[in-house]
């Protein structure tokens, strides 16, 4: 799968990824009232209003892009019918050949982990039926439980040649309240990173692990540290575009062949049209206004690895 | 919500906690095959499976105890069934008037910690109606983003008049890999307990806070030290029983009244009957086994205490 996701990459000569976390502000009203008029007010009728908010836009970005990554906690806040707007997206985008990032950030120990990472990535054993219930290509894990929490992840992910990315510094304002206290001389962020490099070896593909780390967009100078820490890592960055990132500050997330990272966007493309940048589609085209925000953002990404 | 569970743990006289986390191999055969016959080896027939398994062993022990923790991985790997067992569980431990810790570790960055926070804790609105989508009492969270990771959990929790439960020092061996390791003189679990302190100042109840601590069982030396540190704290004790922790071990974890604290047991009350100490039950009787597994657990920590 991560070789997947470097042929795609380099097919559509776009390392970005689209954040699918449809907060219900962002949907359109005409797409919310559809979907209200037909199962009322409910967890159903938002479940919906997501679902067909998300087709349309996959339907107007899929053959830019090479990967998705949606939010659980989006969907997983409308309950039962949200995650099964969660799953209705995940096959849509697998559909359209889209790699799936589940952005779901669990993390737990021994045999849970791995019922997370079954859950995810795997298939489960019921009887002497195997049922993959999400099937998520990769997904993201957080490392504060150490090994015993992140192995069972690797240990489905090679069964089934998926992968992961681990949380090593995040984009937030407040990740260094933990992240970056010194250990021995250097921050936490750098021992994880080498805990993910380690961890890497494991499940190898030919140059990049399928064990990768997510570095947020907001830390350039932490990213080029982390990227040369982690040669053989891939590197998902978040916090592009609505948090602050821009491109000419990735460019050293990026190996020197400009591999080994995908920068994802979630907020600036879905939710484009209600930027006065993209205000022009207006609210009935927000789809379309989705389109062009990815095409200016593979243009500055591409204009910033050129530069660099 | 705090002060129910104090409450309810002072009627039961037992600071203990019952983790449902039905896997597969613990649930009867006779429960599967009845659950299989009806539903097929599908993801409804395993939620079917765990759903009658949790509600025999709930009738079976409801009485004697004040709260359950169903560790929502055990759910999730069975897909959206499985997270419909795991609704339908929190919404009958309720009924039977105990408090749902949902064990759900989930943890990310400013308005998706919300969006968990609201998926768990609180109220979703959807049009001008505010449902709540899974509605237990307490979760556990991760820390390692930060407190732009758990304020928006705590904002939440305050609404609801609801509480968290913080990773601190988790139980299994590998823990100490990032937990352990020395920030300025001291452990960065001994760090993360400050933070626990200082955010729990925010949701006080009576004399213990709304936010309170993960602290496995399994480390006795460090349950003492965090006990000092965050005396206000109330804490959240696994390890008990299965992975190694005993009664003697974990008075410490309790303040000097015998209040603070209380203690998880899984598999050692819900898989009890597959234990040689309790196979006298037999598989059809699987409920009474954890009845008296729950009996002697309680015997074992309020003799702990008395002896402290």
């Amino acid at each position: 799968m991560i070789e997947k996701l470097i042929k795609k990459i380099e097919e559509t000569n776009a390392p970005i990824v689209v954040g699918l976390d449809p907060k219900m502000q962002f949907i359109p009203k005409h797409i919310q009232e559809k979907a209200f008029a037909k199962y009322g007010e409910t967890l159903d009728g938002a479940g919906e209003a997501i679902w067909q908010f998300n087709k349309q836009i996959v339907d107007a970005i899929f053959d830019l892009i090479p990967a998705v990554k949606p939010q659980v906690a989006m969907y997983e806040q409308f309950g039962i019918p949200g995650m099964i707007a969660f799953k209705k997206t995940v096959d849509y985008c697998k559909e359209k050949g889209l790699i799936v990032i589940g952005d779901i950030k669990r993390g737990d120990i021994g045999s849970t982990s791995e019922a997370y990472a079954i859950g995810h990535l795997g298939k489960v054993k019921i009887g002497n039926t195997e049922i993959a219930p999400f099937d998520e290509d990769f997904i993201t894990v957080n490392p504060y439980l150490g090994s015993d929490g992140i192995l069972p992840f690797i240990k489905i992910a090679k069964e089934e040649k998926k992968g992961l990315f681990v949380l090593v510094k995040t984009s937030n304002p407040s990740s260094g309240e933990l992240q970056d206290q010194e250990i021995n001389g250097k921050p936490l962020y750098e021992l994880v990173g080498e805990y993910v490099a380690k961890w890497g070896e494991i499940h190898m593909g030919k140059k990049y692990s399928y064990v990768g780390a997510v570095v947020g967009a907001t830390y350039p100078e932490m990213g080029k540290k982390l990227r040369l820490l982690m040669p053989n890592t891939f590197i998902l960055v978040p916090g592009y575009g609505a948090q602050g990132g821009k491109g000419k500050d990735l460019v050293h997330f990026f190996n020197e062949d400009g591999t080994g990272a995908i920068v994802n966007s979630s907020r600036g493309i879905i939710a484009a049209y209600q930027t006065k940048e993209y205000a022009e589609f207006g609210e009935e085209n927000f789809e379309m206004a989705s389109r062009k925000a990815v095409i200016d953002m593979i243009e500055d990404i591409a204009l910033a690895l050129k530069n660099r």
